[in-house]
């Protein structure tokens, strides 16, 4: 991993911008520019900041409960340790750096800690700047040595779904099904899931983002799995829609429309087309069939560090896209008291088009 | 659940602070507020907010994906779909309602958002107001109601810990022994782990917030197993600690040293002592032997809707507990190169002391 590269990046953009030093708070952001792994229990309680000075060295700050952590996952980084908390470390330590202003990251630092911080340094004569996705900039366009690593968490996520798929008349509940992919996925050596496992069946399917409950699966209505997991840090997320028992001529029809409509979203993406297109080559084909009222999100995400990245695929991202970004391509319908349909796949976007990441074509081809 | 007498509750002191409407934001208080179960994706991905106006009904703002799941959680309450956005939506809502002034949790709203809402809204003529721990400061203290929920989650979790405890033979690595507790937490009907389980054996067991390793356990050396379940919402966590294999003597006098300091912390928990207190009272146990600075996090924390949560048993926290707080009292010992030991009950703080929740002894009787 080349996190020197990177760090060197941020620091040319400090530089730049004429900010002495970069506090980054977002997790992701963390593991991108240092390899920490540390796990947050939400923002409130985080496993540490990383603190990028414009020039010199980079320190972990953390708590004692990482330290061991910090040091083994970041050997070239100093790893210091607040007892206090890291309001009472940062005024000493950005005083001894002699830094006159700190950058910190607005849209993952809470506003009552800005409110402290910038009260707190303001004493010293330090002064605090709100920045926004600096490092998230960065991260948004792949190189290859991610994209391969996409590429192993894609594919270990679809060999935990065929192994679970495979077997499907074992399990009886949405439960049982979401236990069974997540504890195979962590038998095969990811980190974890990407996000809780969706295992909707029947009416439940009408929640794009139900949750999991203990009763029997509908053996003839739709059955939605999203699952994605984490390998090496790195996400995948994918969607397939099938029916245990037998399926219906309605539920055939619209399964056909939505991949028709996923098809239309793949071939749309490309370096330079804004994302408000692709959504739309997608949503026009849903539309046109008369369910454009059931498909209530957007056509897709980025992903990468994170499962839900920018760019977004949506009617409201007007920005191109571009060559290395990793995004998901999942239309769907969700009809109440019916159920839904969803249909997920990852693909790189490349100068003349897109490379799907997935290649399991379980119920795709009906 | 007595949903309306909080809101009764959080409405009063909007009408005594001269505070028009309140955005609850933070998903345990919202919870706490509505019965609403929405999973957030991390702060800057929420399934919603909920917004108590100083007088009249209570509307809960969401995006599409949890439109049904609100509308059926939360019958009671105006469910309003956002389908641009919150910001988008909160201007002209605010507006109709004739608000002046609206507060939002300044601890669970980041930092962007509160600028971006602050300058949306001051062109209505909309102030906005930051305020901290409107809601965690009722919540702190628990119903008979609400201690009898975690009773049953602390409970269900013990039940899952000698469930695995009794086969641990069967298990060759961390992540296993992690996998199957979390699976049997969910057959047991648990919304899930309160926190990733952790699991660590040998070495490992001097990262108190270890994550499991599919390395073979140590039989000989230390074994930490923290854990914890979510039971209608309510939070459990606990730690215990033994040696599959062989406990050799140092192993023996250090647990039982551990829970020397964890009975005295336990033994000064009661309705008017200072966090600081009963941290003090465990703190001088392990400190007197010796061992002092391989304790280096504090006794205890509050638990209920959020597993972490106020007051804290540390040597910074100075107010007095309250009767009805339900904390943990977790004193350990961590030694690099060697491993860990940290045991973890649950009490209820009472009037004349404190209400052990949990009644496993597994290993505490050495």
């Amino acid at each position: 991993m080349e996190y020197s590269q990177r760090i060197a990046r941020v620091q040319a953009h400090l530089r730049r911008k004429k900010i002495d030093a970069f506090l980054v708070s977002q997790p992701e952001n963390r593991r991108y520019l240092s390899g920490f792994r540390g796990g947050d229990h939400g923002i409130a309680e985080t496993s540490g900041v990383l603190l990028v000075p414009a020039r010199g060295s980079v320190r972990l700050l953390t708590d004692f409960r990482y330290k061991l952590q910090a040091e083994l996952e970041v050997p070239w980084a100093e790893v210091i340790v607040y007892p206090k908390g890291l309001l009472f470390l940062l005024g000493e330590l950005l005083s001894d750096l002699s830094v006159a202003n700190v950058a910190f990251e607005s849209h993952y630092t809470l506003h009552s800690f800005a409110e402290k911080m910038t009260a707190k340094l303001g004493k010293k004569g330090i002064s605090t700047l709100p920045t926004e996705n600096i490092v998230e900039t960065m991260r948004q366009i792949k190189d290859e040595e991610e994209i391969e690593l996409i590429r192993r968490s894609v594919r270990l996520n679809e060999e935990v779904f065929l192994e679970i798929y495979g077997s499907l008349a074992d399990y009886q509940s949405e439960i049982d099904i979401a236990l069974a992919i997540e504890a195979a996925m962590r038998r095969r050596g990811a980190e974890g899931a990407s996000f809780s496992t969706i295992v909707a069946s029947g009416d439940n399917g009408a929640l794009p983002h139900a949750v999991p409950c203990p009763l029997p699966i509908t053996r003839d209505g739709s059955l939605t799995i999203d699952m994605g997991l984490v390998l090496d840090g790195y996400c995948s997320d994918m969607t397939r829609n099938c029916v245990p028992g037998k399926a219906t001529d309605r539920y055939l029809e619209l399964h056909r429309l939505v991949r028709k409509a996923q098809q239309a979203g793949m071939a749309a993406v490309r370096a330079g087309i804004r994302g408000c297109d692709a959504d739309r080559a997608a949503r026009t084909i849903i539309a046109e069939a008369g369910y454009g009222e059931y498909f209530g999100h957007s056509l897709g995400h980025g992903v990468g560090l994170a499962v839900h990245e920018e760019p977004r695929l949506s009617i409201r991202n007007k920005k191109q896209l571009k060559a290395g970004m990793v995004v998901t391509v999942e239309p769907g319908i969700y009809i109440p008291g019916w159920g839904g349909i969803r249909l997920e796949n990852m693909v790189v976007v490349r100068e003349d088009g897109c490379e799907n990441l997935n290649s399991d074509t379980t119920w795709l081809d009906i």
